[in-house]
């Protein structure tokens, strides 16, 4: 694996999927919240991977991930069964069933932070256990921006370690129904209000076809629509998309500002829409800078009002 | 009734509606499609409304519709109980349940346009049955934009006549599941391909809370977000709030280009948001011009990318 330092890294799942919508059923994917976001990020700034694969994993999987200029330094290779997931998504392409879910080498994962990581100022703790987010965070040295990434599960079962790791995050990111249930409020405003008062300086309720809002502790609203997508092939991985294309972004610019998030919500809602277009990260392998901007500026003209 | 010559006018249901929410119960307040879309017009150009209203009709609604400038000499008043809805909504405040419809005087009803209404060029055929639309549409000699709003109902049991309506329309507005169903189609974009092929140059697809999409035969997309509305009180009438200030707007601005249906789709928005604040048309009634801009500004630098 290369050792070459970088700017942003992002930790999360790595797995075996397989995938069944209305028209296709696909196995042994490439899956897991990590190589969606890494692959998403690669588009704007080098990126490193934290994360566990078992002694299944193919080595084609390993390639197709270099092959957008993730580094690997971080991932650890165990002896034992990958992560796998399998689900099926409903006649409207949003809602899944997960029919299986067996966790094998991520059930003992420690995370550790590669010493070229350490220096990193960006980083994306992506959906894994609370506890894990935590500790690798811990190794960071000066981390200037980070944001989070959780799920239902956690909320439900891990939540005094989620709320310890929200208190240190500098952006909260999660979708509508677990921002709800996170908060205990139905109202949106209300939602975004008790969660800032959780600690961090922005959050950004992800609300698939819908697009996405982003809030500061400020006050400031942003509203990102969601690019309309004709050809919807596989939905899984997008929030995963959506966070690491953003926080690529960012790193690229190198400042937070107004106008540079603005900037990363259509950037994210773009390359986010260009993943649900193929299974896996598919679609993503063939996408080129100039494509991404086109939709960008497409995107931004159907939304200037 | 005055009579005086109006360039907008709007057909639609005028009821008498029990609304049951999460908070409170209201009975007999002043509902149907036209008090709605009316008021919403109100704020950028005189409208008349054509309609029908029974016996029963209080005195009250007449001068609390009239406060807000509409002309009503197109409403017919007759012997019989006036029009009644009544519904529950669940706990997201989007669902609902009708618990009761009574016809009454709207069993029976013909649409007569007022000779001051004859030569007006804009017109909201709200939701009505597509025959009673179709009927007072021919009574109009010159009209320039002609807007359709319809419901789920019509397209279940007047599917030939609805067709027929829409085909006579510059502009269809539905929500997404209305779209869905009268498309045959699950995508977005296929859905809006499929309804403009029946005719009308524009479609506008609702949303509700998710904003709205307009459609144009060119191919082009507006993409217009829904103001995050705090205290949402009685979702009833929005969309016919939000149909009543879009073609309000162009009627003031009397031009219909890619810059005037951005900026009317702005101002919808807006003034639907406010109109849920509160029961029946009782927000919109203390609502100011400068409150509006105030919200169309806030709203459009939100939407900045």
């Amino acid at each position: 694996m290369s050792e070459s330092r970088v700017n942003l890294w992002m930790v999360g799942s790595i797995g075996i999927d397989d995938v069944e919508t209305r028209c296709e059923k696909r196995v042994d994917l490439l899956g897991g919240s990590l190589p969606f976001a890494t692959a998403a990020a690669s588009f704007y700034a080098p990126v490193g991977a934290v994360g566990v694969v078992g002694s299944d994993f193919p080595e084609a999987f390993t390639e197709r991930w270099q092959s957008f200029g993730v580094d690997l330094a971080g991932v650890q290779y165990k002896e034992g069964a990958t992560f796998r997931w399998s689900g099926r998504y409903t006649e409207n392409m949003i809602d899944r069933d997960t029919l299986r879910t067996e966790l094998g080498v991520f059930e003992s994962f420690t995370p550790e932070l590669p010493a070229s990581y350490r220096e990193a100022e960006y980083i994306l703790l992506g959906n894994i256990q609370p506890q894990l987010q935590l500790h690798v965070l811990e190794q960071a040295c000066k981390p200037r921006f980070v944001v989070l990434d959780t799920m239902n599960l956690w909320i439900e079962i891990a939540r005094p370690a989620l709320l310890e790791v929200i208190g240190r995050v500098n952006l909260l990111t999660l979708n509508d129904s677990e921002a709800r249930q996170l908060s205990g409020c139905w109202n949106i405003l209300e939602c975004a209000e008790k969660l800032l008062q959780m600690g961090p300086e922005y959050l950004i309720i992800k609300k698939g076809e819908h697009g996405a809002l982003l809030f500061t502790r400020e006050g400031e609203i942003m509203i990102a629509p969601a690019w309309p997508v004709r050809n919807l092939v596989d939905p899984t991985g997008a929030g995963d998309t959506f966070a690491g294309s953003f926080l690529g972004y960012l790193t690229q610019v190198g400042s937070i500002t107004s106008a540079t998030l603005r900037k990363a919500l259509l950037h994210a809602s773009v390359v986010a829409s260009l993943g649900v277009e193929g299974f896996s990260t598919e679609r993503l392998e063939g996408v080129t800078m100039a494509e991404i901007e086109q939709r960008v500026d497409a995107l931004s003209q159907m939304s200037t009002l």
